[in-house]
């Protein structure tokens, strides 16, 4: 349990929970004053773990320093610098690193304030890129979310992450094995390739939570129980809140692209900055269908219960409407009228085919129901 | 079963599958580098085919080269050249073509993935367009989606599909017979036909589902059954899935007809993408207002399920409010009081008229429940 | 049934098939190449007829040509020049007509397939306008919408309908009679006032729509039968065709205003272009007003079928309640226990006020829950 | 009832009625040639009358002409003129005022016509606007509109209004005992103050209205009847009627701060307008909070009848659950089994606590029901 | 109970009386000249208290003015001065500071009017904003809503609260001890300061009102009541409340980033006003996620209304339906059939086993009635 942005799906309570991820931290800060560094968020991480990847065409670095400020070394050289940093609970270690890179105090407060909306802030010597990372969690069949920072400089790339573990590891093998064209590229096409692989894995997110509608909407076909119902509307705020973290990203790739900050974009990546655009583009596209199937499914839900209340309802009016004439005839013949008195009285109860003619009375009022009844296709 | 963008009308847990068809298997890319050729989508052709046709205002000419390399020979003439490729799962020959092409890395990888929003890319010396070409299947009552990417060059066009069988054998019939404009005129011309032919074929895809609404709608009329909702809401989840695919299209149109791409689009087909862009502009229309008359649909199942479980309830009600009473009466009749220990103890049980007074009791009774209902017009 | 555009109010049936109108011969077309003359609609009239209205300050004069070509004349003159032609289907007349006056052929194309949506086409030396012109048909209590084509040219105005009868004859007699400013203006404001007389009409339209709602509403509040609901989402769907008609207008007359096409349309009819606009917001904003409200009567049903069914719920359990436990009470004193056997067997059947006893405890107790529902306000 | 724009609250026919005011009688026009100046709405006024005020910083002057053309002279004065027309069915009359100050024929038009949406016609020396003064009329609980019309010229105000009785008597006011800066200001801020007094009334209304929401709040809260439902739904519609009369509002005075139109409009006034602009604002922000807590007001009645389903449906249930087995019971020992022919035969009815374990029997049934719908929690 | 802005959660009539925060007391206005300072809200402090904050670098003085011409001094200092006024309704006073500092009559007029929209006029030599300070008042468990205005000059800033009690106490601290950056700004980044201390603080509340969420979702859960929809409804609309006093936010803080107004808004702020402008989208976006979690919840409720209702419809069938036979079975041998005079007539009660025959038919009945209902998953 030592997540922060986690989605329970089978639980509602603990789902309601995670409806404060963004902003319940927040109110600790009230009162301070702007920029001062302060980490809200849980703290998920054993300890802040600092690497450091330095690589040009010709060479490849990789350390993990001890003390961040010997990065300020590699913020000189002219090779791209990525310095990778896992856990933000130590505020005093980030504030050094950021120190080393002249990051402006805000910057900083924003890059410990884990309950941001993807943004993009731009300072005249770096960008600041908020974005958040998804990961499915099979286990607890949810979604796992983790604010990701980016500090773009000309030659460097700072990226903050939460805790260990993300989707990076395909990006530092082509860096290490020299794959592909990222070792010939500058440190913007470098912060392009982690974006593109956090937008990746958003597809495959996607991928399980399209699964988990499928089993529901199976469910929803075969027996709808008001369980189902419960696990939709998850679903349903479950998309909400993907909706919420992804929607922002696309203004913030659409101004990178937009060019206006050209020293630290370089031209040559246009068309990468455009491919991923697109790709945001789809991811959005694909959740507002999710939104739109999940709503048709509640509909579903909720004109299956009317169809069972029907059913219900005719069951018991079939009963009814059998039985109680039946009944009621019965109760005739079981008056005490007294056949002495008066040759009135009740004469059936004499006849020779009295009880077979009662009978017969009975048969011929149910058939007569089950005939109206049949008639009326009610089953 | 081979087909891939398959909107099963009749089983609603294959039309879920069809959910996954834009993203699902993009997936299988997280990690690689961008650029990478992968075919992203189901194998849907047995080979791969190649067709060239070239031709200018005298001649016309059609091969099918076994090596896409001898394309590279048409690039460098004045003719119009068209090369058609059918199936996308042999990457390398792709690729090769490509190559011929000078096509940009990404364009290449977006050509392989069937998996795309239509989309327009403006490349220095070429544009990359994607859209969907509709055809409605009558046996399985569905519609089927193939992905279709054109690259239009200066004086060449060439166009992927995902497998054979296409919509512009009449394009092709008049560039062979010559018969109207489009031998004068440029690859632009011919871009913009088979274009036309695309979105002239969603007229008829959208009239058969129109006729799928009809058949529903009488349906509805005649005897609404629970598989009647179903039905119209796998039709609501095809709208949703038609329109995300022509949606963007307005756009990609759009921005063909400002002209900031003057190379490869001549202004002599201005009249003619603008005439495109009015019928786009009517399938998105005809798609809203499909959209509307299935949502009053389902309201109009809805309500009549009420009305029927009204009905339901007012048979129960009559029945039990007539019979009850009469078997109260009986009841009463049934009482087991000693007459002799009291002459006030059911005297009625010893009238002479005693039967014939409970009865006619009953017949009022009755009868006072049925005006009082046919005063409710209850039936 | 020899009308096109009909709304068949009283037959869903027939109101479905109507979806069509837009988009459903559009299928006859794929396949053949743009600019092809081929007429797409029902044939509606007899004979294509054409008539000329050639008229400056001074005179008028108005002739029923039997050749087309002899409008050719009429062109050159400076005089203003109105050809009207009623009937679409004689295609090779309408592009002898179309050739005189030099129009594109898409132009022709369009102006023969009536299943377009309001639209302006700028060309070099002419506007092309489409606009649908409704009006409403007591009889079936329907709207019936017709096709309507302007080619403005400098000096000359084309109307293209489908069949006879329109709302120019107001026009026609101003222009004869020489009353208003209509003979000392252009060709420009010529088109103005036609334009004036089909949206003037659509307010009477809609003021008959705003009846039938009346009517509806009327009937809602009196006695709402399933019926009523089915014709308020005829209603309802008309508004979808009607709004459908008259939204693309609103952009095609500010397209006018905006004065972008100077010399077709003088400065001098800027005021006269404008208040039509104001009027075509004012239809569009009746429209929407119609549609809230026709949701409101939807919703309004839905409750009343819920009151309704509460109401009949309350009849049974009320009828229930009293009942039941007098039957009860009944079928106690019907049991056969043995008096001789104990003196404890039912001693109240020995009573001498046994059955008083009885039937004061059925009436009290019937008494009971008669102030129980009372209470609880249930009639 | 001699007013046209009434809401009528209790009775829903006539505020259905009232859905035409806005176009209801424009097709009286239909085929008259424009700029025809019609009176179009009821005669309200028993007859015309002209109030003029001319002032200056200095002096101030009123007079009631007889004749319109008197009017002429005060055009021509330095001094700010305003003319106040009360009734406008003489539409001799107000076109003899209109032509003094030389307005165009399509503004004569749209002064007598009291159907229009509010709007701005920017004229060479005049602006043209129109507006819609509320006013609530406690009696029947209702809203009625009347149309104003302006005409700011540079050194003059015509108001046309459809009957006397308005807000402007606090203005009149002020110009006759020069109280605040009324007197030193030019035409413009006469017609900002009238335009101000006109939208402060907007918020008594609006004030007035929101009594009734929250008396409906009340009925809702204590006991929702199908009467209060109707009457909801009569308060969203007249949201409707006051929305569509108030959202136009917004973009015309936008207009008039946007400055295009400075010789009417002063610079000295701009922070005026700005003022004029935030209370538009502020009444469409409370009309839109109104219809969201209609809405909501609709679902909590929806659902409180449905609860109150879920209670009668209670009720019959627990009855019918505990009476049926004890009914059973009683049959049971009142069945007619030989004891004689076999000691099996209903042993019970003889014995010594036979009566007293029957009744028993029914007790531990009735309690066990009991319990288990107090543990069900159904009362 | 002396507080205006009360969102009363527990009572909706006291809620209801709070829709009229923003409206109601305007219609005192009405009639009286533009610009005439009436105190509009109720009074809630005793009396007006006037703080003066002068500061520089060095030096920092308070002092409470008994007039509040005294400010004159400050105002021509090069210091910053801040004047923060508590209570509102003491109109000479709050009118002699602002003519103090040369305030447009409209922003004495705005500044005495508590009903109004945050917004941002613009004015030659200051700025005026009004904003919403919102604190939540654990013990009703509601928002208080207060406004403060902000008049922000080149070297001064005048805050108007109605009442005593706010969220600058950090910011007073830290000009009193010089902590941060606030002693070396100007007074626009005192302004800075307060707004951020005011949005920050609509965290907290959301936290708050998030928290409430919660607890009716667990509520949802484990027992829905009438009253949790009610109070369901009441959180609904304090969203409603809340989110239209965030909305315009957005729009003042963007005006006051795109650095129209340069002379009052230094450059060195920029940033700083970009982080509240993120804190304000963020607090927008999170009041949208609640609201769309609040519709979820009424949906969920709803739904689970249907269900019960299902339920209780289930168990009278149940009942119905196995009672019913069993009642029947027990009336046909309570029939009186002389057995005497035909063997015919109901031999069953003279057979030796006819009772436990009777019993026997009864029990084969009742399990086939449980067993068809198991099968059916009822229970």
């Amino acid at each position: 349990m030592k997540k922060i942005t986690k989605l329970n799906i089978p639980h509602l309570n603990k789902a309601a929970g995670s409806i404060f991820r963004f902003n319940k931290p927040s109110s600790l800060k009230a009162g301070l004053p702007p920029g001062t560094p302060v980490h809200v968020g849980e703290q998920v991480a054993e300890e802040v773990k600092v690497t450091v990847m330095d690589y040009d065409q010709d060479r490849c670095e990789v350390i993990s320093p001890d003390n961040p400020e010997e990065c300020t070394h590699y913020r000189k050289k002219d090779t791209v610098t990525w310095v990778n940093v896992d856990g933000l609970h130590q505020t005093d270690m980030i504030e050094k690193l950021c120190t080393c890179f002249d990051l402006h105090p805000l910057t900083v407060e924003d890059i410990l304030n884990t309950t941001q909306r993807p943004k993009l802030d731009v300072f005249d010597d770096y960008l600041y890129l908020v974005i958040k990372m998804q990961t499915y969690n099979p286990e607890r069949r949810q979604v796992d979310m983790e604010q990701v920072s980016f500090v773009l400089g000309k030659n460097y790339l700072l990226s903050f992450q939460e805790k260990e573990g993300d989707t990076f590891d395909p990006v530092r093998n082509r860096i290490r094995t020299s794959k592909g064209r990222i070792r010939k590229m500058k440190a913007d096409y470098l912060a392009y390739a982690l974006l593109d692989s956090i937008i990746d894995n958003y597809f495959s997110v996607l991928e399980q939570v399209g699964e988990e509608i499928e089993f529901m909407e199976e469910e929803l076909v075969k027996e709808p129980e008001p369980e189902t119902l419960h696990r939709i509307h998850i679903l349903k705020r479950e998309m909400i809140l993907l909706r919420r973290s992804v929607w922002p990203l696309r203004e913030v790739i659409n101004s990178l692209i937009r060019g206006e900050e050209t020293e630290m974009i370089g031209e040559d990546i246009y068309f990468y900055l455009k491919d991923l655009y697109d790709h945001t583009i789809q991811v959005i596209d694909t959740i507002e269908t999710f939104r739109d199937i999940i709503s048709g499914m509640i509909d579903i839900y909720l004109s299956s219960v009317s169809n069972r209340m029907n059913e219900v309802m005719k069951v018991l009016t079939i009963f009814a409407a059998i039985f109680i004439p039946l009944t009621f005839i019965a109760g005739v013949y079981g008056m005490n009228f007294d056949r002495v008195t008066s040759p009135l009285n009740m004469p059936e109860l004499g006849w020779y085919y009295g009880y077979p003619f009662a009978l017969g009375l009975m048969a011929v009022s149910a058939a007569g129901m089950l005939i109206y009844f049949k008639r009326k296709k009610w089953f």
